[in-house]
């Protein structure tokens, strides 16, 4: 009964779709992100159906979804509907929109994570989470300086056309250390909640570590994006410019805080005594777009405006609006519906092909095991006794969203191929796969002793 | 104090602009998109706080606003950042994207609208809602269609150059007799809630007009607009193809009440089950952006498969879900963010350099008398006796929101010009302005009795 009445109304659309094509200027130029939208977003929530229920992360089986979306291909040519937006230059319309629908995604979600975390609250996190992310940084942008080193002999070709002849392979190595450096908050935090383990000792301070990371890590790629646009422009690596770039991402971000204590309670007052409707939330978008905007005219990467704008908004700010509910409870809707698309797109990135090519699968691999051994140096971090450094470790190894994020930029860039993007997000794969159930069994050894 | 900050930032981050473009590749694309968001949403919130202020409806104010940004350019030629947004075929990919947000926004619009009313509510409103609904359709349509005869006297260019020589002026009128049926439920039920009305025998009988002239309004536009698509394609009006569209429209709307008896329910139990975050946004999401592809494949226009998707979801359909919320206040920050991108672009649309044009006054007037004097008509439709009839009528003049959308759909079949659009903008103008205190006058005068 249901089938025949789904049959019906298939045979019946499909058949007036000749017809609208026909009747032509009536078709409106939304329709085809529509339907974009509408396969995404099934892929998106299959996906991350099918690994809730394998007790893994749901954006793994966003992204996975994606893979699948945009490796169609392979199965038939005819089947290349996501082609459009896995060149580099982003030209039909719909996929234009579906990027930027992705983009603004990923600038509500780091604005999210920001909302998250206070200033207040990052002052108070302690030495031991300081330690932990500075070490966490550290060994793992080395490290994977250390493996680009041993396994990438050649320049990505399409960087080759662009660059001057002594633009150094360096680089490469370079933005390939600054991709391991990120912890994913999102992810570290989800796995901690499911289990129950938030208020643990460890969890508190892998979780500071992790906001810290964040900041650590957006201000070196910042630095090591600033220093590849130079050498691809044929500029040489001026000190004057790398202070610079350094200068202008500490005095954005310090800006950012004495915003958040000086002028950003006067303005949210101010706003909050306006009468028109939606003003909490248009208040927070605004702050967040206006932000992502100014840090990305600073030469910083739009999603470290979203963040600050998160750090600087704080929960006491939206009280004096009307609206009795949370910003956060506000700002949901909004993210449920775009920021599947992001990961849904990063995993249509990713050219399956590429693994056919055993050195991929030799990158992937030296990869992976440099973010796992470099954050296992985190636990050295942790200055209190008592702890079980291991779980500290193994906490902070997941790279998800934010490796992945990287990645993208350094795609833009071009020092990214697609060989080495696919061996990144092989690496963010397993790091975010193999943590829920390593911590399971660190954390159940801990409290058996 | 304040000031200085703002100064020093804004030097910093204006400084450091001209830095971001020399670096070049870093640049993210969808920075501009940014630009544009915070500058719409600005003036959209501007103007609606003036509007609430004056005791006027908000959506005026984005109108107005948005007429405002996209008219800057006769004070100064340089000021022509939102042109990219006024063309015929918009390229730019900011606007593309800006374009398609708006679009996004009114879907979301109508789906919300939709989810107000429910099928078995239509059913009950009985007798007095489905004349008052009949007549302040047929009224307005030949008002509109007589009005349009005596001030348009030719094609307009865009149009001409397209269309076969034989087009006939007729088609014009149609369209305008079309654009004049429209009431806004929406502003509707606005004021009457403002006003603390809802419950008022007169209110019921007006919303449940609202609600069937849409559907009415929503048949006739995409029967109209079919039969001026064919025309422009140089078919014959035939019989069969307007039959053939008819049926499409009632098919598509019948299916669309079948699914919401038999499918819907089935359905929607299977997606609650789903453990996955945010199923039940994305659920009501995937059916308004489905049925909008739909029915703009079946030849209607996308929003009539989005009001028709919330006229089908009902609120126990999403009692099975896991989230203890309502599915409007999961949309409402949605609508919030992309609604009054669609309101204040329809501003944009405005070139106030064709109010110069006397005759464009002359039309703007016309259609504006036919519009109120339509309605009137209504009052003659209330069965019951004893009721304020007046106010009946008068509650039936906005035209609001769906005015406006049949009017750009007008012009995107190219039978609706820059004057006439402009004609029909002070018409949308004049009649959601004129409501609010006429209604409380008459409200008053009848409680007197």
């Amino acid at each position: 009964m249901q089938t025949l009445f789904v049959f019906g109304i298939c045979c019946l659309f499909f058949a007036n779709t000749a017809f609208a094509s026909e009747a032509g200027g009536h078709a409106d130029p939304v329709a085809p992100v529509l339907l974009a939208l509408v396969v995404i977003l099934v892929v998106a929530k299959a996906g991350s159906e099918i690994f809730e229920r394998l007790g893994q992360p749901a954006v793994l089986g966003e992204l996975l979804g994606g893979v699948v979306l945009g490796n169609l291909i392979l199965l038939n040519p005819a089947w290349n509907f996501f082609e459009p937006l896995r060149v580099a230059h982003i030209e039909e319309h719909w996929a234009v929109v579906i990027d930027s629908l992705a983009r603004i995604g990923v600038i509500i979600l780091l604005f999210e994570v920001g909302l998250e975390s206070t200033v207040q609250g990052m002052m108070k996190v302690g030495a031991s989470s300081l330690w932990v992310a500075v070490l966490g940084v550290i060994a793992p942008f080395f490290l994977g300086f250390g493996v680009s080193w041993l396994f990438i002999k050649e320049l990505p070709a399409e960087l080759v056309a662009i660059v001057p002849a002594d633009f150094s392979l360096n680089y490469v190595h370079l933005f390939i250390g600054a991709v391991l450096c990120a912890t994913s908050v999102g992810i570290t935090a989800r796995v901690f909640k499911d289990l129950g383990k938030l208020q643990k000792k460890e969890a508190q301070i892998i979780l500071g570590a992790a906001v810290i990371d964040d900041v650590l890590g957006l201000i070196i790629l910042a630095v090591v994006s600033g220093i590849i646009t130079a050498a691809e422009l044929g500029q040489p690596l001026a000190i004057g410019a790398l202070l610079r770039l350094i200068g202008v991402a500490i005095l954005f971000l310090g800006l950012a805080l004495l915003l958040g204590v000086y002028l950003v309670p006067k303005i949210m007052k101010q706003l909050a005594k306006l009468r028109t409707a939606g003003m909490m939330l248009i208040s927070a978008l605004l702050f967040a777009f206006a932000l992502s905007y100014l840090a990305n005219a600073a030469g910083l990467a739009a999603i470290v405006g979203a963040f600050a704008a998160g750090l600087i908004l704080e929960e006491v700010h939206f009280r004096g609006f009307r609206e009795e509910i949370h910003i956060e409870q506000l700002l949901k809707p909004i993210a449920t519906f775009l920021v599947p698309i992001f990961f849904v797109l990063m995993g249509i990135q990713v050219r399956l092909e590429t693994f056919a090519d055993l050195s991929v699968l030799g990158v992937a691999a030296g990869l992976t095991i440099a973010a796992i051994i470099g954050k296992q140096v985190c636990g050295f971090g942790v200055v209190e006794k008592g702890l079980d450094r291991i779980t500290v470790g193994v906490g902070m190894i997941p790279r998800g969203e934010v490796g992945l994020i990287f990645a993208s930029i350094g795609k833009g860039l071009k020092v990214i191929d697609d060989a080495t993007f696919s061996a990144v997000v092989i690496m963010v794969i397993v790091t975010t796969l193999v943590t829920p159930p390593v911590l399971k069994v660190t954390l159940a050894r801990g409290e058996k002793k």
